[in-house]
């Protein structure tokens, strides 16, 4: 299966709405359309801040997963909000960094409405893991998060 | 009303299912029950980035509401994740700066299993907005998270 | 004064041999020769962690006093290391995001070697101090920095 | 050697004056005597950021490399700027989380006049790097900092 096809399937992923364009040689692009239950607004329609954070991690997962084919769970990751999302979401990710053990990713968020919604920049796992991944055994010495639950077998 | 009741009534953290404890003097503590499409993994139960992270933003938010009792914005948000979270989540929140325009908190995330699932620092705005805030007159000079939905009228 | 002669006599900006090249409008390009007591290696020369972030630090605060044109000291700022200085830096910074209250910026860092070193996003605080400004008088509710301790009209 | 002896001499520790007062276990602790020269301020006494960022970095790499007994470059550090520091710095650092590949280091920065000036977050490397180390062989696969520079088998 393709990589953002992989990505689709995550529950929480299906459940925001998120789809991918292209996912390849460290580039990713996705998006999430805003609907009312997204809302950081009882009144409005503005995106939540963990509904942005949400598609950037997912989409900076994929864009490390097409380079380093094998799970890669987030270390960190940090967000700055530069603007209101009022319109459908987009973000675009590029790995900056690809290393043995971990990649660094950087990602830029922006609505239909041709803001600059938010800016990303993530460390994720990229190798070393063996047997003590917690998505293959159950142990919990590495860190969740949204883009390690795909096993690169599937 | 109060500020956990407030946030509890922002669109997506209804949607998410959370609920605050405590919401006082700087200090929040919130929810979440872990439910199948919050899950980084079709094929089991542990917490997407993105759910973790939205709790964190939302207590911490209502922690800087608390002693700023103003819309308070996330400015930037790191997270750490420390371990997979593999049942219902609880979040600490306190902030260690408050200042006239910004505040700086810490949350801790941890999980029914008692784990230690992350760790994340946020700074929000506290003042300055005047009418130029987005939630108020929709404009776009600020930036858009969970926690600036509320306005201290409502 | 110019921005960049200001910043050039603070005096560990001085004593680390920071020089500016141009600060304008949200912009601005320093320089700092690679000495061997900045080196993070014993046996060779490896720019200190600390010495590539001062550099940051403080090329990214000349972009934000060159459009905020007031003391901005730093609120928090995020580095990565992408790989070994072992050359002269260079400092690029450009502003992102501008408010009343505060600028979030980013700045890379390079050096002589063509090596993409580190890559920064910081917060500096815009306005809304008044009075209570350390560097004016003394009191402590602001945060320290490198690059707050030049006064405006200085 | 001592792991505090050995981060003691390294040029830019050295330069800097920073001194260990206890490293075991995954904890740190180290000092900085605040002089004239890492001033921010040509008129007055307050710790440029970089100096505090500097201590904190080598004293959180310290604390790592009891823990994993090997090269452990940072990956990336935020630091948040909580108060002035117009004294002597003492820092104060844990590792909150172990990995095969990466730990995870909360630091605590004082001064002498009780502020608490700063707090950070870095993620350090633990293993995995073989051959490929910067600081063994100068290739420019790794990222630089300030305490990869001791080799363990110094």
């Amino acid at each position: 299966m393709e990589i953002g096809a992989m990505f689709e399937q995550i529950p929480f992923a299906a459940e925001l709405g998120i789809e991918f364009d292209e996912v390849a040689d460290g580039h990713a692009e996705g998006r999430l359309p805003l609907r009312e239950e997204h809302s950081s607004n009882p009144g409005g329609q503005i995106a939540h801040g963990g509904v942005t954070f949400s598609l950037a991690d997912t989409v900076g997962g994929a864009a490390v997963v097409s380079k380093s084919e094998s799970v890669s769970p987030t270390i960190d990751m940090r967000i700055d909000y530069l603007s209101p999302a009022t319109a459908d979401l987009r973000a675009v990710a590029d790995v900056v960094r690809s290393g043995a053990s971990v990649a660094t990713v950087d990602i830029e968020v922006y609505d239909a409405d041709d803001h600059h919604v938010a800016s990303a920049r993530g460390v994720y796992k990229t190798g070393g893991q063996g047997d003590e991944t917690p998505w293959t055994d159950g142990t919990d010495v590495e860190p969740a998060n949204g883009d390690g639950g795909q096993r690169s077998e599937e």
